[in-house]
């Protein structure tokens, strides 16, 4: 049962309290600052509770008309901003009701028949849960489209993929692009698994035992679109899973947009020089007029810890509370909301500026074109021609080192050179003769020299899932059907 | 690409560096003390791709014997705590590796051809939360079993319910015990979500843009039971959500069974005295003899906390880091390890609690007849008696006032008392005579005296999950359908 | 640099940008939402600043009167809620600075002299958290002093101590309630640690190298009351530390009181029945009049993890941020004022409850004459005539034993039951002679029952520190004395 | 008081349990496999007991001889490993009791005598905190050693400074290492805080209430070097405040560690090349031998997070916990230990990197060059000139984009392109002449191209703690005084 004075209406009629609240417990106490967002989904239980209770004769039906009727004109001044709150409106619910009193009389008050604010709270908050799980499911849809139609544009601009922040290996822009779609696909599944546990009606548990009426729980159900009643009224008070479930996956994402971001300011840098975000999403200095700063980037980077600390701290708030209902469960509010409004407003950051970076085609290929990391093909034409991998790494080890002393390229090395290292540099005799992939050519340098130019490197990554083109164009397909199959679903 | 010393067999003749490690910095980047868990996995997807490499000529026949043979071998030592390390074992990877070779020779060093670290750490971490994902929706269910046979056996002993540690209303103790039930079956649903988002094989991403070879994918990930391969080499080594939604779901769970710890704790306690939990799961005092703990219900509570901080802890790690694969990644494991370790064993030591507990019938009953508890279903009479229930509300603070004032207790109060505070309470007439449920009886204080008999505050919460005694029989028998269908699937 | 539209006076004529800013990325940009409660810090350092200026020759004696002049207009409109801002004021400072301008003309552009938002900002939320450190010292003392002052009221009240949640070792309510209080003071100590982290000045290091003009910092430390500048200017600009520092005191502060609230709850449920909440800090209920909820001490249980959440939320937004500053920094607002104001709430909250609570003595007596806690006095007995310590606790393991098989209290055991446990227990001559503590009776059963007599149980625990009534008069002297002497300080 | 079979010595005599500890509760209870690091403590804390029991005659001369000569034995079998553990040994206090008592007899059951194990953990625990907060002192100090000398060793080589990581002002690197000199000196500071909050003795506490002798705290105090007894028992026992000191400061030190580890890496990667990690702190790849990956310092970054959530791990196990003291106390321990680990080992492989790491002074000075950062000391000439800074900032902003249209860097500009923008810049008429400051030159153009001179922009940041070169030695040499005075200290 949550607290506040009785009814909130005529307190001092009711109460068997003597002193009135302190000031400062009003003000912990009172969450009408906050919960007033769950007008909408308050006002449309009242509704659907109304029905119920006139259509199994716990009320009449011209008192469900009256409540209904009444319900309407506090949803247009609430629309309208001409809802007044009063001081004594400890929350969104008691200020609703005690409107509603006042608009349609004592007959207000028999909406709470076979209600306690302890299941409408839960109501409340669920539907409002699944409403931004399913706000969340659009905007990751979104984000992904506008992933999918970037890495499309720029599908064979290569760059260098990283690893350690290492130039590793090139790679397609649209390939990394699209590592960020598979990313939000997997966050979609996860807020869509927050609205599948969003799916049970709280209401009728009453204060935690049920009611004393044999209500229609699978009615009000059917009119709010949940699938079925939560079975255990106990359960249905004390539970915020659904709320948590929102949060694991707000934080897993905004982790996700974090990683976006930094790669934003990182690429943004003088250094790097890969991108230039769109003016609309950077900001001056107050200082310097040459600055442009990717402060959206750096906030869509710095909101990650913030959601993930709502997590954590309603995690905290449920531990160790023993059943059924405890004033602790006010505390889901304030973490939910903030970190709904923390991850949409991240979400629509991101699309802007996904939507609106200009990639340096040219920088990009500069970087990518760095010969060294085109080392491991060097490796791996030498696994095809018979010699363990372990070996291999250690000849081109010693290519490596022989052009770094020598001050040139591993492509200015001579036949000689190579001969050196390994004679299977220059010789494919190793080479399993029907193995159609290696395909050595007669004169084993001419590959190694092939080897060495950058389109070789990036195309040779022939595997499903990597980068050379096709593949690439293979995993955009696909991206591109499991978006639309989630925008039909 | 994971470091090391290349290759981790021959440094001295690859490494370009001239320097040893440092021993602080081997201390900090050895890995094999923690990741060794993860050996079965790791020949799992050895031998997995050795297949692979033959079956498309990447190596012979005869080179895929050699490794499939020295795999068991080592696979036999593993297992029967023979496998002997060494200092240079960086990572259980390394490991095996490296013993693989010791015992086939040089072709040992031909099963890293078209795999690099990066993928094969990701790809044994995925197979390794996949296996304990499955485990804890066992463990789960085993608990729900336990839970669902105590709910059984007391499906009809009252104790109070709670709301704000106050008494509230009365349930019987099987509909408390099945509150558990509903929400370690949502956990399940979690572990089974984590379970599914491992479902994607990462192996053939190489170090992040793909390997140089037409690989199999789909095989290998057919052999190690996957749906399919993930992709996009990128996201293949730089993701690690799956072990976030194993942590999310453990966390959950974690935080439940703190609930359930912290009731133990408060019903073992004299001043509640609803149980005794079993020796077997309690201890003793150095000092006092009387004395029997509670400690293992304590340590059940005190572990949600340890699960909790695991989860913020990796999404700390993954907090704003560049793609691809960065060395940060290393910490996943410890956090996923201990969360594992924890949880399975909290659902294990809560299984043999709830098991074990005895419940003290008569103080739960007594605790649950407390006459003021009555005092909704007072005013519940009211409201079928056509008040309106915030005035009903007033009513009957009315009586518990009188009550409270004259030492009575309210089933003692007289007619004339009753009178006093409202007609309604003894008359029945404002009833609608068209209401079958209010059934009120000619004298209509009779019905006031007949709400507040124990019984009728239990029978009264005949709605839907309510804990009347037919609805909570309805209700274990939905647990029990729910129970079956998922230990069949 | 912080960003934002380039001085935010005449954007147009100055930025080198061709759009505006995007909606979505001035709603994630704009803090004046939230950082308007930095007013005072900002004028007062601009009024130091104002000085500086003139006395170092940077402006004129002229432009800093009128400068000084507009920041008094400005404060008064801002104190009386008369201060208009405009949709284009990103955050106070720019607020302030366009009103300045708006006041004072053109000369308004000089106050930024030699001043960047990065130095500026860091200096108005170095003094905010200087001055809520401050604030929380007085109110830790506050509470600290009704906890004084309520021990002893009840210094020689006994009930039980618990271990484990079980009854352990009756002590004095006095006592138990000096526990918190030496919490609270090593509170104390924390925010004065806060404190003095906040005594450094970062105004003067500028954008993040210092300042084209050799400003007097000295001066405006000592206008600002810092003990002196930063020594660094990149540190004075990245540095958040002190908002770490008071977060981390708040965080095991507001744990505290979450100790504090859980107890509350706790005793003042029915079973243990120890308290009674004031109803100034207590809750009806919406359908059951009889109830007293305890909803202040339930939120102040809640509290703790959103307080501790703020801190690893912090934590998070400067993990692995490159030096200097990054618009990330913005995230530390919110983070801190959230955690301020749920402190300072719950301080007052814990105030108002310690201050009223009523505890039952008869309540607490009872339970605290439960014989069986007083099993290790007896043990002690025998140690005192001889036995070690692990024997005599096997010893009265047998008594207690016998008396529970034969339903007797152990004070109803005959001299021969104890007899047969150990011949130490009726015969003291195993006592050394010399021991003037052991004062052993000539006959040594009349001490056993003696022990169990219950005054002697408290009045046994004579260590310092020891719930001994002298020992507990001691302690409540000395924290007298240490809220004195930190009531000077 | 702490659990386990009573006494753990010949448990079958003393219980009063009928079935032995479920396995799984063994594996939950037992902490033997990480307390036994505190043996060092456990066997100090038990010889000042048992001087103390003798001094006060509450055991014998002989009985203190004898207990003493079988410490120094377990001490002995301890330090050199030949201690042998036994199943039963729950936890490392039992174990040390255990084999004293077979290495002394039943005397040994004397030591525990005026203790429990709720003091004597505390106090192992405090003793171990204050021995790592002295350690974290010695490591911080010295890693401040060695960023001051590196500092000395590059204190006129000029890198830009970065804000939103974009370059703005240059700055000299002997400034920029110093930044992380003082947040390392302040969390020095916290350590101490940290060790202070240590120097309260819990012994002597006994379970929670006191013991039955007039021990002498203050001796035993004096013994283990603390300041004096804590002077609550109950406070004694359920505090853990000082290890979340610990982990406070552990926490806040890592973060600034894991922002270096992130400069570390951005810096080491090719488009930065400003400095390289040495050998000894680098590791190799699997796969490409040409790379040279900053594995140390990404550890060092992802390392963080693994302390914070220590942090906020153990805060909630202690929140909402009831007094005195409760079995979850004993999850204290892991979260202490690993994050001292973690720490420690992150203390010294920063301190090896910054030893070994070498600057590349081209570089650096390269990216240092780039003209436009001096933008702010050109709108400061104008400034000086008398013009306000917003307007100067305007008129500077028009020079950056003539310039960029024409191609041209700012020094290519005309006199008459930049009369253009402002007549000041080529005419210091404006300028105050009472303006020492100013000094403006006869041509005030020639000062315009004097401004864009590289060293004037570093040098031009002469205000106190800035990074004029005067500025910085002023600032190392009060650097190596603060270092001097705490080694002293």
């Amino acid at each position: 049962m949550r607290g506040g004075t009785p009814g909130g209406i005529d307190c001092s009629s009711v109460s068997r309290f003597h002193e009135p609240q302190h000031p400062d417990f009003v003000r912990m106490n009172t969450s009408v600052g906050f919960d007033r967002r769950l007008w909408p989904q308050d006002i449309a239980q009242s509704r659907a509770h109304a029905k119920m209770l006139a259509a199994r004769g716990i009320v009449s039906a011209e008192d469900r008309d009256a409540l209904l009727h009444g319900l309407d004109e506090v949803q247009r001044e609430l629309e309208q901003g001409q809802f007044v709150f009063v001081e004594s409106d400890e929350d969104i619910h008691m200020a609703i009701e005690r409107h509603l009193t006042e608009l349609v009389g004592a007959v207000g008050g028999k909406l709470h028949t076979a209600r306690s604010r302890n299941d409408q709270v839960a109501t409340d908050l669920v539907m409002y849960t699944r409403e931004r799980a399913r706000a969340a499911q659009v905007a990751t849809t979104r984000l992904m489209g506008v992933l999918v139609e970037r890495a499309g544009q720029h599908i064979d601009w290569p760059l260098p993929g990283y690893t350690h922040l290492q130039r590793a290996q090139p790679v397609y822009l649209g390939h990394h692009l699209l590592a960020y779609f598979w990313m939000l696909a997997r966050d979609r599944e996860r807020f869509a698994f927050a609205e599948r546990q969003c799916s049970l009606l709280p209401l009728g548990a009453g204060a935690l035992a049920g009611v004393n009426f044999d209500t229609d729980r699978e009615f009000v159900a059917r009119e709010l679109g949940f699938e079925e009643p939560v079975p255990n009224s106990i359960d249905a008070v004390a539970n915020r899973d659904f709320a948590l479930d929102y949060l694991g996956a707000a934080a897993t994402c905004a982790t996700h947009l974090s990683r976006l971001g930094a790669e934003l300011v990182l690429w943004s840098s003088s250094e790097f020089g890969f991108c230039e975000l769109p003016d609309a999403w950077s900001a001056g200095s107050s200082i310097m007029p040459q600055k442009k700063n990717p402060d959206a980037a750096e906030l869509l980077r710095a909101k990650a810890p913030r959601v993930v600390s709502h997590l954590s701290g309603l995690h905290g708030v449920m531990h160790a509370l023993p059943l059924t209902y405890n004033k602790d469960l006010q505390e889901d509010k304030e973490h939910l909301f903030d970190a709904v409004d923390t991850l949409e407003l991240a979400l629509a950051a991101a699309h802007g500026m996904v939507s609106g970076v200009a990639f340096n085609r040219e920088r990009l290929a500069e970087a990518a074109s760095d010969e060294l990391i085109a080392a491991t093909d060097v490796a791996d034409l030498l696994v095809r021609r018979g010699l363990p991998f372990r070996e291999a790494h250690g000849v081109v080890a010693g290519l490596v080192r022989v052009a770094g002393d020598s001050g040139k390229r591993l492509s200015e090395l001579t036949v000689e050179e190579l001969r050196a290292q390994s004679e299977l540099l220059v010789t494919p005799e190793g080479a399993r003769g029907d193995d159609a992939q290696a395909g050595a050519a007669p004169d084993g340098a001419a590959e190694f020299y092939e080897v060495l130019a950058r389109d070789s490197w990036l195309e040779s990554k022939v595997s499903m899932g990597g980068t050379a083109l096709p593949r690439v164009r293979e995993q955009l397909k696909l991206a591109r059907a499991v978006l639309a199959d989630e925008a039909r679903g």
